[in-house]
């Protein structure tokens, strides 16, 4: 951390700082130029409140040096995390798809669509027991029973299940049905529930809340980290911006960008991230150009009956052809699928 | 809603789209032009799923025609909702000055800073027992002790006291210590949490997220109605975009905005809304001129050594000039305070 | 400017980055930290390339310390600048009001609209001879006629005028019909037509893009002042934001803010702010209210058949009344109207 | 486009407004439901105002139907265009890649990289002469002799060049020296300079604004194409978002939507969509496995000395990788590059 004393800052000031900082248990390093002096802390490890120094007598701003993040960060493991489940290694050359609804809607509903996603070549299935939707009137999900289906499914056709969960009570429960625990992007910020999924043992797909930062998912990560569970993957899903043609933004830049920052597996979802069917393919393929670990997609034998995010589904003859299309991109980038 | 079919759509297509929806009970009206034809679809009350429609053949486009919100909406209730609370009175004429330290860090601090707001005018004070942090590493509240020491200056100082809950489970006990509870921006759509409120007999102070759009935050004000709980503020507290001199943008225009849309008492938070403490005085009396029910101020004995968002708290003194400020444009737009 | 070197950079890097500064003309503090170090660059004046020096061996970030703004900064001119115009002064306690339709569409209208304004007290008539608008289709304003009919408008009323100008080389003509030239939003980073307005001798009203940081356009009327034109107002229109109930989102916070950063008068659009005129007044409240020097409204006699922006364009009827609350406003906060 | 009238709008209000429609010289088709009375107004090809239309008694809101987009539209031409230059086809099964330095700083600097540039199986140079830039204290380009260095680079490689434009009365000079005209992301509203370069006999390569919809840059290709210039390439170059980790959002989302709406070739600019050289790969293997019809990539041969932006330029070597990267992509989705 750097601390940006104001021109024209007194020496009594400068010193004043100094001490206030020696105090809390760090090093100051003092640059003192001709029209501004600069402090530098050593940090001892425990966090300091910027908000707080830039009120303190003299000082003009606080520039914050190392990333707020440390188990998610790259610096402190080098290597990638690879999440092994079931023979399923997310997170190294392969190439993970998870696919089927958004929403579980009855037993036969799922079941269709989970020996579709199987027979095209997806290993783990989707779909969510609890909706949150933005409006109370719409289909929250089934609940219980969603899960208890979603058991079924995995039974019939060994694929591993991706689930929802969104709140803390429910994860014993979620937890016993599903292989993954999913946090949706409206609980990016979920702290309690984040500080139970990281004292459970699943691993967890962390989804990007819609207008959060790259920094505070990886934050979020943290939080999970923390707790002890290292079974953490990210998930790009679309930032909300000014345009609308598109249900929301897919920030691609976030895949080598990830890459770079963590040693994460990144996950991308392009059924959210564009919100139109038509769109799904196109950026499914940029997605896997880019870089990423793996990819949620919606897969709905009937979309134009679903009871949650139809418009953004696909069938599964045209899931079957983008599997076929995203082979041959893996393949040019070295990657399989 | 308005179902505009493609150009080209077939009679056979435009018959179907209209069997399908009185299926679901709905009235149908056609309207065929030149170029297309138009399916105004009168409901029921039940809600349709747009995406679904949107996917119907022949069907180009679905235009909703009413607010998905109900019980918020002016339409359904004319009138002002004011909320009565120990013979303070909110969403009337009168505007309501709640404030206090972002975070309660200690009996002393609390205390203080309850003092000083209730010299200074205020009669409800805010502080949270429970933060969320977007770091696992920052302080996260008292807790249960927190709560404590709010409870103890309510009865010391005669305030009430507004204080933020973070998940269903705690609502029972944050209800036995707090006059309001507060939803926090994060914590917006966080579905569970608001059903919960919505069945405590407490008035609820809700933030809009800062990624959420205003029909969003009407449509998270609805969970908590549809539960039963009518005593529901909301609270403009500054929204994000790619502005960075400000820590967040506050949203002024909400403010006459929601008047119209909605019945419920509109608060302003222009310590969030800004981030930065020299910003709030003009800030603050810009929200009442356009005509804020209340508003939310961060006030600290000792904001330079604040353990949580110190930059955009008032020191007590200026917090007793910016009081006077705020009568005097108060009565220039015909409310007290 | 601060220069902070990787984890692990080499003494050797630390001495080329040292040197190559040296060499530009400027001079170097190091400050070696266990874990880094810190290159304060003490500046001669001239601008370095922040992002080729990111790119130099050792080097993690740059990190700015001064604003890039000088002429404009209240640093350079701690005290406010008033433009005096016909004896209207802008910029000082007086509330200067310029009014009148978003477009000149013909003698009839603008005339009509100059007198209404004049009578509910605006000393400033504005009117757009040249606009531009999204669509090629759309009408782009009666070019050379319309500025006539403003000198007409003036002639007949004492109104001062207030006018776009869209391209360098119309400069000179409008410059004789105008007293005022404005630049429009899309245009704030066309730099040809600011450095020409820079060499003009009228006053400017420099409009904030829809897209731009309030440091782009503190940027933006660096040019005009670096032309040798000191006669800049700054006019805050509404920014961009995900929210789709309003238009644009009026930045508040910006009015203060620039007061506090530059010494140039600071004037609101809340017509445009807002894009509905239901909004308008209490917008035009706030702006007052938080510290505006003036405000730029939309006047029209028949807002239902404006060729441009007649939904945010208040009737003169409803204009009076909002002068007259705008008055107990600016007197809330000790200011004329 | 429909007019939706308010609940409770009298059938006088309704036949008014048909009227007013009808002398406008459209027709109207009324659907009147139990709650609402919906017009829809069958367009003779003259625009209405929608602003205009929604204060019309009686009116509710008005809902667009078609695109306003028409020149540009797929609908208007469905088959793609293609642009051929010297041989080069731009928008068909190949791919072209444009590359070169941000500006021309020296004949050294940008012979050296467009031989560079030219070895590596790049077809066309890019470099600007004139340089827009926030400060008027960086560097803006070296003008005419700019020109001429492109000029002279063009004459040794055989390369073609794309160099931008930035008032209207530089077209015919730049229109002498440069193969494309580009149009920079600030200027994508500066009507004067699309309606110039409509009328020039040049390719134009237009670049979406950093906060623009992608309707508005159809509606600017729209400029353009209503001049009589159909030779308009568009460039998604990054939008503005929250997110401050990257200087720009690539929207990836906007190739295959614009492969859809329209039949203009769509280009990807991943250095400007970045700003961070160490992404550039990544997002231009996304952009062409994606569907776009060309990249333009900044290639400097020391960024870490470019007069700009040399912190998002890829050094020669780099650019050779990348090149072979992207055959392989392009292979992938059938293209060749």
């Amino acid at each position: 951390m750097i601390i940006v004393m104001r021109h024209g800052a007194t020496s009594r000031q400068i010193a004043n700082v100094s001490a206030q900082i020696e105090q809390l248990g760090h090093q100051v390093h003092l640059s003192a130029g001709e029209e501004r002096t600069i402090i530098g802390v050593i940090g001892n490890g425990r966090p300091l409140e910027r908000g707080q120094i830039e009120l303190w007598d003299g000082v003009d701003k606080v520039v914050p040096i190392l990333h707020p993040f440390k188990l998610a960060s790259r610096d402190m493991k080098p290597e990638d995390t690879i999440i092994s489940l079931n023979g399923i290694r997310i997170g190294g050359e392969h190439v993970v798809v998870m696919a089927g609804p958004c929403a579980v809607e009855s037993r036969e509903q799922l079941l269709g669509a989970a020996h579709a996603v199987k027979a095209a070549g997806a290993t783990i299935l989707r779909g969510g027991a609890y909706k949150p939707r933005s409006s109370p009137y719409s289909f929250q999900g089934l609940g219980p029973e969603g899960l208890q289906i979603l058991a079924e499914a995995r039974e019939e056709t060994g694929l591993l299940v991706a689930t929802e969960v969104v709140s803390p009570e429910q994860v014993p429960l979620v937890g016993t049905y599903a292989d993954i625990l999913q946090i949706g992007a409206r609980n990016m910020q979920n702290y309690a529930l984040l500080q139970t999924v990281g004292r459970a043992h699943k691993p967890v797909l962390l989804k990007r809340g819609m207008m959060s930062t790259i920094e505070e998912l990886l934050m979020s990560a943290e939080y999970i980290l923390s707790q002890g569970n290292e079974r953490v993957m990210l998930c790009e899903r679309g930032i909300r911006t000014f345009e609308t043609y598109t249900r929301n933004t897919l920030d691609i830049n976030a895949v080598p960008l990830l890459k770079q920052l963590t040693h994460l597996p990144v996950i991308v979802d392009p059924s959210h991230g564009t919100g139109k069917w038509e769109l799904v393919a196109a950026v499914s393929r940029a997605a896997i150009a880019a870089g990423a670990d793996g990819l949620l997609v919606e897969v709905h034998e009937h979309p134009e009956q679903a009871l949650s995010d139809g418009a953004q589904s696909l069938k599964p003859d045209r899931f079957v052809e983008l599997m076929a299309e995203l082979r041959r991109v893996a393949a040019a980038v070295d990657r399989t699928l």
